[in-house]
């Protein structure tokens, strides 16, 4: 092991261990991870292949190859939990899966939304990827907005059939994952016409190409949508129907339905749709926590193996994370990274919780749930997605190179501010939550969960132009304390997003328009709200962790994200005079002192995330930190250095030099 | 063209082709540049291919034709001048150049410091490129603090040699840009040792291939370093020695010399070399500037182009510039765009107007002019690369397809965050003269140029716990009135900075260990300067415009540009009372009108920065607006789509459906 990493260790104040059990959840969650995790990197047919030598034909190969092992894996294994099918990929798969949407979203809609008849009939053949099915919804020219899809589906009665038809080029599913070149089946979503009337968006089971050779069926042009910034591996695909024809049963139809002679019957609620939604966003906020403590574990891990310049001159270089811009870099995005991981954690079980209450009818939290994954996903993958390049950046020159593994991760995390709701969208879901919060508190109502804090509102009315209206005193080395500044913002940037919402209602003609009028200071007071929510969720972790030593360094990471925001924000907690200018000052200074006292636990911190090296893909952020060494066997592989003399100096640079 | 970019333009408030000219400095200059831009489009040898659809060794072998091609075009069109030679390129080749550094490096180098001998000796093959050479500075475990480089020069009287070495796996040569496969010679950075003593750091002439083969020499070993991010067209290479001999001569001897016996001559001073880092440095800020305008044509032309959701239900979907917060992530970006462009121009002249000072033995600005390039490279590169991926993600999933060019254009740019100096350590040199020139001021001696605000500090102390200390009316309306709170916001940053650095000497051992304890402050101090500079040139343009709807519009770019920045560090003007609460409320209104009144522009606005759309290489992006059509047959030439059925389909899961 490298010698500056073993002294990280060995100076560290707590045991990583105790820390992984609970990030885990328990030691018994930590150990039946590893099991897993030590099944599939022992299994010869997941040996790791550095994907970054290949071209993006091999890496689809590989990956399909990979895809087709794990079905046979899960089958041999007799692995069916979700739950456990993600652990397999989430730690050890560092590639894309172009069939992750069969499992993900083609059987789950099937689940959810199909008659027992439908199931039957197409479950068990997509369960053993005979069918492989994928989810298409997004056309080439629309997205977040589904109103706005093209795609028709028109009812036959005579055949008792539905033609599809893409009308348009906009209208051409363009997105779905494995759609290109992988799935022979979709769950396409279309508008629904019958007896000359349009019933909005609804499902169908689509065949697109022919079981047993795989060609596409006449009617059906499908494809690959091209190269991307990432995602590589995945088979992103379009598809665009002429007047095909599916048989009426291939309408899901557990809700909705379409009687052999074309009448429609509505469904009897449309709610529970939305809860594959919460799920898929509550998931990315974990996502999130483990793109960010990916990336901080590589640059932490390098920022102690890499000597480089010098604070006193004539002593030897000092590691790199001893220079305060280095610390000040990294040390608030490890903080984040753990407040991350527990608002995911917490997210997790919020689901479940309303979820058992939601199948027993009780559908009262929903609209928080909804609210609240909404705007922490667009929070937590906003942050995150800025935090892993600044630690790719704070990886030097080496951390442009694919060496460094991070440029990968951030290609395959970014899409997650875009996808399952654009984060803007996201933000402003929030926000109309909160602005009826606002209103029903007005009106004289309680509001409870997240928002309570707007109750007090009333009472403390914000007067931008005084001072010190807020009756805190603020403690910057409580974390409870924080809590209540961030809780304070929080109500200010609400009770202003609503005033101004006001003020435009009384100018302008419409809600609509005033909304879009507001909607910059909507999206902050969200950010404000969620902000608050992941201190809250963090000093609250804080009380349930036994172990002193792990208590300490948890509650200086905390305080540092709580005291790090606000320098940030400073503009914020000075108005509505929140904080002071003297607190301020006093904040800047404790972040400064805060990053010398984490400093000796960061390596210890980043461990206890338990990445294996292979899920990290990293030569730099290798646990031994030999970087070096393997940095050079890395880039022998360069496809480039196959032959010594490249073949284009023949074709070009010799003519070149001989017609001097 | 797209009937919405069409009335787009008609829309306009003044003529796009004035601002095109304002920008290249006169209508002359618009007429040159398209002149050598057109020669190249309508060129057969420069027909633009799609690299998108490429691998990397393919890419790597169409930059060497396009690069000996631009070669062969040089001497036909008899183009020497290095900045119509930046042109070229700039405007037209979206790839990266392997024979670049041969033009920009190597021969400047020998230039510079080659003897007039040595010129004769190398010069007339090295511009024929029948000596390729690059520039091998960086080794695998050093970057910026040179002296930290370990590869040695030691000469040997008894042959007049020098022999090179690599003594450690950290000292091999790494990253050089086109040292991998494509070069021929190296001028290489080594630790010079003769008569037993190191003398630092020199620059050699290194055979590493032999002409006429192309084959590497007995003693070298060269590679190219693995893929990368972006740059997949550029060779960065390895290169490491094993007991190589050179003949004394291959030393660059213009200043200091080893003389046959071994005597070393000192060089009479180092200043010199100085110049070409400031120049790169002031070259990058109209590279930062290039970019930013590139990505916000993209994504603003695609905003005006892309319908989507709705603002009041039942209207047809809108164009999504028309929401508030799309104009909140593009307008401001755009301001700033042309915020550096005009930087861009300001420092370009300062360094030839300053260069020509140096030629005459005026050296007086150099300090001024070496700190502020520095800093302003930091500054304009960490907010262009920020901004490019704002741009991206503003265009929703398509932004992450390699169809939009933004992707390209993020990965091409991103490393001028790390090269040239990286950009912490840029902007803590700039702070190391701010410091300097706060001890003058406090000194009694008066300092001028862009730090001459510093000598109204004494007068004017800054007393943090106090309100309104400053004597200022804010006029928000006032580019003037703006310029004048950030020079107060720079002034007490700069403070703030220079009493803790005191503070920290106070308490602790040495200056340097309190400069690292102050490093955070120091940085926030340069970007608050670097920041006063960019809003006090961009209100000073404003001044020099004729045309009174170009004046109009400006100001208002101007006006955002400035409040927009206000409002996102608002702590910093509340502080030390520079504005006050209802100034910032205000600000951020104000902020929102102008969203509103530049919109109409906004087409415009980047059709004056004048890209053809093969600069662009993006779909979303096109000129037309034609963005559908052109995706459907873009995504058609994907690899992945050359066969119906991938072959992976008969590899893996028609096995796998048969095993069922």
């Amino acid at each position: 092991m490298n010698p500056d990493l073993r002294r990280e260790r060995a100076a560290a104040s707590f045991n990583p261990e105790l820390l992984t059990h609970i990030l885990d959840g328990s030691p018994a969650n930590t150990r039946r991870r590893r099991e897993i995790e030590n099944l599939l990197l022992n299994d010869p047919d997941f040996q790791h292949e550095d994907l970054n030598f290949l071209t993006r034909g091999q890496r689809y190969e590989v990956a399909v190859r990979k895809s087709a092992c794990m079905v046979k894996k899960m089958r041999e294994f007799d692995i069916a939990d979700p739950k456990e099918i993600m652990w397999f990929k989430r730690k050890l798969l560092v590639n894309v899966d172009p069939m992750n949407l069969n499992y993900t979203m083609f059987i789950p809609t099937l689940l959810n939304q199909g008659t027992t008849a439908q199931q039957e009939k197409w479950l068990h053949s997509a369960t053993g990827a005979q069918i492989i099915g994928t989810y298409a919804q997004t056309e080439m020219g629309h997205g977040t907005h589904l109103r706005g899809l093209e795609t028709t589906a028109t009812y036959d009665p005579k055949t008792q059939e539905f033609i599809l038809n893409s009308p348009t080029v906009t209208s051409i599913k363009w997105w779905p994952g494995g759609l290109g070149k992988t799935s022979n089946h979709a769950i396409v979503l279309a508008q629904l016409i019958t007896k000359g009337k349009s019933h909005g968006l609804h499902a169908f089971i689509v065949p697109i190409r022919e079981i047993g050779t795989h060609k596409p069926l006449p009617g059906i042009t499908v494809g690959d949508i091209g190269p991307k910034f990432g995602y590589d591996e995945m088979d992103n695909g379009y598809l665009k129907m002429d007047n095909y024809r599916i048989p009426r049963e291939n309408m899901l139809m557990k809700y909705a339905q379409v009687k052999p002679d074309g009448t429609y019957v509505k469904p009897v609620s449309n709610k529970l749709t939305y809860g594959t939604m919460v799920f898929v966003r509550s998931f990315l906020v974990g996502e999130a926590a483990q793109a960010l403590s990916k990336a901080c574990t590589i640059a932490i891990r390098y920022s102690a193996v890499r000597h480089q310049s010098e604070i006193t001159p004539g002593e030897p270089e000092p590691q790199i994370l001893d220079f305060q811009t280095q610390q000040y870099k990294l040390l608030p995005l490890l903080a984040n990274a753990y407040a991350f991981q527990f608002v995911g954690t917490y997210i997790k079980d919020t689901y479940h919780r309303i979820n058992e209450g939601i199948g027993q009818g009780d559908l009262s939290e929903l609209p928080e749930l909804h609210a609240l994954t909404a705007g922490l996903k667009a929070f937590t993958t906003w942050t995150t997605n800025a935090g892993i390049e600044a630690c790719r950046m704070a990886c030097g020159g080496h951390g442009y190179s694919h060496c460094s593994g991070l440029p990968r991760i951030y290609v395959t995390f970014t899409p997650t501010c875009t996808f399952e709701g654009e984060n803007t969208v996201m933000m402003l879901q929030t926000a109309r939550f909160l602005m009826k919060s606002y209103d029903q508190v007005h009106s004289g109502k309680l509001v409870c969960g997240m928002v309570s804090y707007l109750n007090d509102l009333p009472s403390q009315r914000i007067q931008p132009q005084q001072v010190a209206v807020w009756p805190t005193v603020v403690d910057i080395n409580s974390p409870d304390s924080l809590v209540e500044a961030y809780k304070l913002r929080a109500a200010r940037l609400v009770e202003i997003a609503a005033k101004n919402l006001q003020t435009e209602v009384l100018h302008r003609k419409s809600k609509e328009v005033a909304w879009n009028l507001t909607s910059v200071d909507l999206v902050q007071a969200s950010e404000a709200h969620c902000h608050y929510v992941v201190v809250k969720l963090f000093s609250e972790k804080l009380h349930t962790i036994q172990d002193e030593s792990i208590q300490a360094v948890l509650r200086n990471l905390c305080l540092l994200y709580s005291l790090y925001g606000i320098s940030q924000k400073a503009g914020d907690f000075l108005q509505g005079g929140i904080m002071t200018e003297s607190h301020i000052t006093q904040v800047n200074q404790r972040v400064k002192e805060l990053l010398t006292v984490i400093r000796p636990d960061a390596v210890a911190l980043v461990d206890a995330f338990d990445f294996q090296d292979v899920a990290l893909g990293s030569v730099l952020g290798r646990y031994d930190g030999n970087v070096y060494e393997n940095l050079f066997e890395w880039a022998k592989k360069s496809p480039l250095n196959k032959t010594e003399v490249h073949e284009s100096y023949y074709k070009y640079l010799k003519p070149l030099q001989s017609k001097l």
